[in-house]
């Protein structure tokens, strides 16, 4: 076992978490221990993986995903973490079932859990909608589970929410104890999320919720930007403040994006939509009034371009701790002259820091692979640790 | 090994069965041997899924499935199935498949066997079609490993075609043995298999189908119950009544759904489409001519509205066996207030025994996966008897 | 240990290849030392198969699919490769992805390769663009994996592209040795690849260029045949040429089918489109012109319809050497009378080999689990000797 291993095995093994046959829906719901498990499981499963060791803690069973949005790297992350536990990764495309006939949440919930492990979901296009959906299933599961008709109960993992973003937000954080050194060292941290123009329209807010609710437990210092009318859910806003009271860390609200970056050690520029025009979107989505969404989006469009200006230039950079802050994105960023005119970010400042947001992603995997691990193992710190000692090679072992 | 688990390893053992090397596309091809070394090695991959035990008989190998028809549970229930057994799963979506450029059912049959065990498909949409396809299929892959061009053989297992639906017949009488005790208990049971009204059109016959022609042959007693026009096969119900001769149990066939509840032990409210306007629809389709295919929708719905009070209501329900007869369904049930305004069961009725269909519809997995084993491993009792005894833990073993 | 098994491992020990932490993109990239570890790999892998041994040499891990062309056989080639040695499909389809939005193809590459040892694809729509897309991807796997981003540098298999379909070719001439004992017997073997009428329009050029690009590698005598027109790529005929001349092998250009056919040992009749028009579809596509292509399409069958005589009947195959000549074809063939009215095959003459194009299209999955084997592991040949003389059996083991 590496250095490296058996450290991370000792501190998983001294944090006391209660996911054994939970889920994971919003950080906010989790212990500082919980959320300390999934990083250090994480990371574990990260150092086993370069070295080789074969991690297969499943020798059957399901891992369901349920994407309500269009995914590239979420649907990868969570099928790589699937794999990398031995479970056989199953799409629910609602397109191709027979959920539309007007069959319930509990009862589909129930008919793909039989032999499943996890059931990851993406749900973010409906403001109040896709947490509410997740919690669903999730009582559904525990219903089955506990009436005896499911075998097993399987962890509800949020892929994103309207809410929150948990398996994002946790793959930043890690990112930043690696980039910074450890968690520790992150107290103090000046991290700047702030919007940022894109030409496109209805991003999520689960970005940036799920940064400013998490970021503060640690005590980072974080600054929310956003033009006004751009602020994020005031409930979330709220916890984040709570967070940051709890524990030395901060949350200040500004309202230019030269306001946060200044002295910032990381900064986060994101585009996301409108509160307001999400909700409205959302009722006239479930009213199926296609015309007005498409009149909504001309004005959500014409107010974003009053704040091109938003842009996170070198010029901005400069401003920033040494002029050599951490840039971060969940990614695809909308970079200027690359993949639009005018976007989210200059494309110097974005090539400069491509490598890391791309490590930042890399971790994504172990992060849902963590959760699935500590949600559904007993003993996960016992089990990573026989693990680390006598599992084969992953690759070019004969049994 | 458990007690359950050693019982029902000796009786797989007492059972001489034909299945191996063979496919699984209708009970009344199949001995009364068989489908009991089904029920009984479904049973026990249950019983060791449950006590933790690695079922993994394959370490590679594809289990492909065809769905020609929307799908949830048997799309879960396969799926589960294969990842239980070490096999992958892998969907011919005839969508993106050159399928369509006019290749012969053989070549494709052949094209996506080379490495597979089984091939699990659903046409259920056309009268007199799907039976047929999977013939075409079973023949295509036993001509392929004749001629050596085929490894090994796969088997045919169908998922639902237009005469019967085999996974979910026997899902349902291994349910019924649990609940009454043993595939003994049931002789002499009444059955109620019968109509009900839907809002919805065009729903296969192939579960009443399947019902009557499956459950006389171990004593249970069936009354079948349609409105006129609404007759099954003609040919399944003299296959269904001369199992019942044979094995002393019986089919009824009555004209309401009173005359059915009668007394009854079980019931089995089911809607179906009138043989003629699928056998109709059938023509259309294969002509292509939409328009008609509406026409004749607007009048199998008007006449489906005619027999709208055959639902289960609780004051049916009460003329059953002690008024406590086991309700069944394949799911989903159309609920009256809760899929639909008006449906095949009254909302209380289906409550009561919400679980009881969920644990029903939770051993189609095992079934299939019993398929699966029985036509794909020589000696199976044998093999099961090892796994029981040695087999590593499904989850947290490091080999 | 077979003795097969053991002469293939033999020959595969002896071979110094360079494939470990590459690509396989087109077959005149790699060396002679390559393709025969390939052969000889796939060979080895298919005797372990068919004697039951399970080839599993990874633990977990991606096998991902990008599939941009309607696909089968190749489809389940590869999920049917990855299963057999232990990785998991994962089909990237860019409709469901967030690859349309303006994503690079560098960061989808990343974002899709944390856990991931191949990638397979499919790009045979667009002349020039194929190839190229692929090397995009390989180049950001490769940057990837330097900067330490991935942990592991997956491999880019070709499943064909506008110039070559190296799994397909090094299948079929698998194939050849087979049936003619030996990759030594094929030296002087005469193989006519001729183009052939069809009725549809647009099929690639990349398996008739992948032909006349191999074959004369091992001495085969190639004779090209197509109508004037039809001509393939120069820079391939000419890379076809050289290999001839450096290996003793010969390429022939004829303008018939007759001249072609004429003593041939080997017959490859075949329809392609012309790359004329091949190209101008290209233009017109990128521009969007879609009624432009449709014009295009009605000229390209009037053109086609010309040489609808070009057809590999009964009375040309006795112009063949011995009057049987093995037929091949890489399938689904236009089979006159069966798919089509007149195409590129008469009925009887289909019917004759068609076992034989079935085994031709087998080899398939072994070839490219080979290709997947030799560039992800470092001493294949080691490896899979001790597979062969240690590995459980593929089913029925207990571990």
């Amino acid at each position: 076992m590496s250095d490296l291993a058996a450290k991370l095995v000792g501190e998983l093994g001294d944090l006391s978490t209660t996911l054994y046959q939970k889920d994971f829906l919003l950080t906010w719901l989790q212990s500082d221990a919980d959320l300390k498990a999934v990083l250090t499981a994480a990371e574990l499963l990260e150092e086993l993986y370069r070295r080789g060791v074969s991690t297969r803690v499943f020798d059957s069973g399901l891992a369901v995903s349920n994407f309500r949005d269009k995914s590239t790297r979420t649907r990868f992350s969570f099928a790589s973490a699937a794999s990398l536990l031995g479970l056989t990764p199953q799409d629910l495309d609602e397109q191709k079932s027979q959920v539309a006939h007007g069959e319930t949440v509990r009862e589909t919930a129930t008919m793909i859990s039989f032999l499943t492990e996890v059931i990851g979901i993406r749900d973010d296009l409906y403001v109040g909608d896709g947490h509410e959906y997740m919690c669903q299933v999730a009582d559904a599961v525990e219903r089955g589970f506990a009436d005896g008709v499911l075998p097993q109960r399987p962890a509800v993992v949020n892929l994103q929410c309207d809410r929150d973003h948990p398996t994002q937000v946790l793959a930043d954080l890690l990112h930043l104890t690696r980039v910074f050194g450890s968690l520790e060292a992150l107290r103090g941290k000046r991290l700047a999320m702030t919007w940022a123009y894109s030409p496109s329209y209805g991003k999520p807010l689960s970005v940036p919720q799920g940064v400013i609710a998490l970021m503060p437990r640690f005590g980072i210092e974080v600054v929310l930007a956003n033009p006004p009318g751009y602020g994020l859910l005031p409930e979330i806003v709220d916890i984040a403040r709570q967070h940051a009271r709890e524990s030395g860390g901060r949350l200040t609200l500004v309202d230019s994006m030269e306001a946060a970056f200044d002295r910032a050690d990381i900064v986060y520029p994101k585009s996301w939509a409108p509160l307001s025009i999400m909700q409205r979107r959302t009722d006239l989505l479930h009213r199926g009034d296609a015309r007005s969404v498409e009149r909504l989006e001309r004005v959500a469009l014409a107010e974003n371009e009053r704040h091109a200006d938003w842009q996170c230039t070198e010029e901005l950079m400069k401003a920033t701790r040494d002029g050599r802050a951490l840039y971060m994105h969940c990614l695809p960023a909308d970079i200027s002259g690359v993949s639009c005119e005018r976007g989210e970010v200059a494309a110097s400042v974005f090539d400069r820091y491509r490598n890391d947001t791309y490590r930042e992603a890399g971790h994504k995997p172990f992060i849902i692979a963590a959760m699935i691990l500590l949600t559904r193992c007993e003993r996960p710190a016992e089990l990573l640790a026989r693990i680390a000692r006598e599992a084969p090679p992953r690759r070019g072992a004969v049994r």
